[in-house]
């Protein structure tokens, strides 16, 4: 009988599909012989990386053949002091991914799932699916959280519920009343991991105080990056908030060396660039504006973002959007892993990136007598 | 009633001893007020990282932003042209452990176990508890892998044997002969991880040729890593080679950006200068030589390492011979967590490093009137 890999795996696993990342900006050269490509795809820093980091960084060299320190000193000290919160709360990740999958690693077992609502970020159901962990999908309302739906569809298994917010891809928010009514109403035995990969970005009132609501809520947990405003995507540093308890329990079973050295200095030094965070967020603002009014100009419907990055309906089903704009050197993101056929996610970029991006689209529309 | 997370974990995460890395030459330098504190406890590198790397590094800062490339394109058609197999044979890991607990997550599952030596390197014991999973530990046989007691041991429930080769904490090794009989006996069922993190240090005629047995044998499986003879523990990268079904099931739990773009690019211009890697090899085999020298004439008993480390005894059951040492400015390893009470892992440092932790070494059992 011949070694098939297949009949051993787990059966969860057969059964994944794994994540699609953008398509990098070399590929997209190679396959359409481009020379000037932008990616638009994956929600990254359009201004790079602070200079207060990248300037300090190349002295951490004669330290590279040492391994990282397994606990993260610096660096928690660094987020102690930021967000006022003692140290002995966080847990740090190679990217805030990895601290969502020690989450569900330490605390969903046996039969039990956790629960998202349709449209969320799809990398939480890949990590429970990989450690065969089922994930319930609660239909949307309006393409953000349905609370009610979800209190409702909680049973006895239901060990976690996560809510990306603002949430990718849809740019929707859930806001504090909702938050903390929800969080009211579900049994404290079921953890609530808000996932705030791009909270930097938010600027509503309204937006859940969820570092304050822990103090009300023990099963609340919180998660955050460097990956977005901080322009450190590429060194895989993410970090989660919890009680003391939940802390200790996660680091039993996290590698001591999950975060590389460079990335654990050049968080710290970026959280000691705050200006840098600044530009970030109103060069968001402006860009957010720009494609805005581009996509009213080309009669496209989007809904309204309070992230870094802008969910549009493109409805052409006779046509490839994205392979189409790909041909014009722009990398954006299609949302069919969604099912959401015809929409696309647009980071927001400078200002020439968003331009060139409007202007290949109408190119695309021109074509095809849509504007 | 009052949260407490400790009700709502997984019973294995529970009862699980985090691993203990060395401790920090910082941690110890606070501790006991030095200034001069030497680490010989984690078989780091101790000519630091190649130059070649280190000169180009920094030409990578303005990519930071973006996320790594979650494929791995140059790193590992650099690995296919060092080891000249296919590129589709290999798994990136943000260190090696990271493929392990993979290669576990994908094919052990329900009430399946893993099975390793005493005395093998603790962090499989870790990584299998925190994934809910059974590890069977076999007695050992002079410090190395009993493979008659193991293949008695093998039930249905089996799924994936981890090997050490050579192996931490003890510098033992398995040769070509012994891991292929054993290979030959055991169901194809069953995964035969071989972990090859030392690989580069051993020079013995007899050490298997994993690469050429892994045609025969499509259970067999290969990890490395560039934490040791390639100086970039702090950059956390690793890999494992494996038949490409194998990869294929593994690639579909990975998280895409689970390598830093540092440390695949580190990695990739490390394989581009192995002159780095010889003089490595030829500092440890001085550095051991030296080691040994100093031993036998301290009267201390070691085993005879094939790796970058040395394994001594020390039977002073009275005296923290850990302890003292750091009072030095020696930072060793106590073998303790492995039921190894009076043995100790010395990594093998430079001359002067070497020279220290003897001196040191003299010091204390003097003072206990031993030499």
């Amino acid at each position: 009988m011949s070694f098939d890999p297949k009949r051993l795996a787990h059966p969860k696993v057969l059964s994944l599909h794994p994540y699609q990342p953008g398509k990098p900006i070399a590929e997209c050269q190679r396959e359409f012989g481009l020379s000037e490509v932008i990616k638009l795809a994956s929600n990254e820093n359009p201004l790079g990386t602070s200079r207060h980091v990248t300037h300090h960084l190349q002295k951490q060299f004669n330290e590279l053949a040492r391994y990282p320190d397994g606990n993260g000193f610096d660096l928690k000290q660094a987020l102690s002091r930021h967000l006022n919160i003692s140290s002995s709360h966080f847990i740090l990740g190679n990217g805030s991914e990895d601290v969502l999958r020690m989450l569900i690693q330490t605390f969903v077992w046996g039969g039990q799932h956790i629960m998202i609502s349709e449209y969320a970020f799809v990398a939480y159901k890949i990590l429970a699916q990989g450690l065969g962990i089922d994930c319930r999908e609660i239909p949307a309302k309006q393409f953000s959280v349905d609370f009610d739906t979800m209190l409702h569809a909680v049973t006895n298994e239901t060990r976690m519920v996560i809510i990306a917010n603002p949430n990718n891809p849809t740019g929707t928010y859930v806001n504090e009343e909702a938050l903390q009514s929800f969080l009211e109403k579900l049994p404290s035995e079921i953890l609530v991991v808000c996932d705030e990969a791009y909270y930097e970005y938010i600027v509503e009132k309204d937006y859940p105080q969820t570092l304050s609501l822990m103090a009300r809520f023990p099963n609340l947990i919180v998660t955050r990056t460097f990956s977005k405003a901080y322009g450190l995507a590429g060194l895989r540093v993410g970090y989660g908030i919890a009680g003391e308890g939940i802390v200790e329990l996660v680091n039993r079973i996290r590698k001591p060396f999950n975060v590389n050295h460079l990335g654990q200095v050049a968080a710290t030094l970026a959280l000691g660039d705050q200006l840098f965070v600044q530009d970030s967020i109103a060069l968001n603002e402006t860009g957010k504006k720009q494609l805005y009014k581009g996509f009213d100009k080309l009669g496209l419907r989007y809904i309204p973002s309070f992230a870094n990055f802008v969910m549009v309906e493109i409805n052409l089903p006779e046509k490839d959007i994205y392979q189409e704009l790909l041909k014009c050197g722009v990398i954006i993101r299609p949302l069919a892993p969604y099912h959401l056929a015809h929409y696309y996610r647009i980071t927001i970029g400078t200002e020439q990136e968003n331009a060139k991006c409007l202007a290949a689209l109408e190119k695309v529309l021109l074509k095809e007598n849509v504007v």
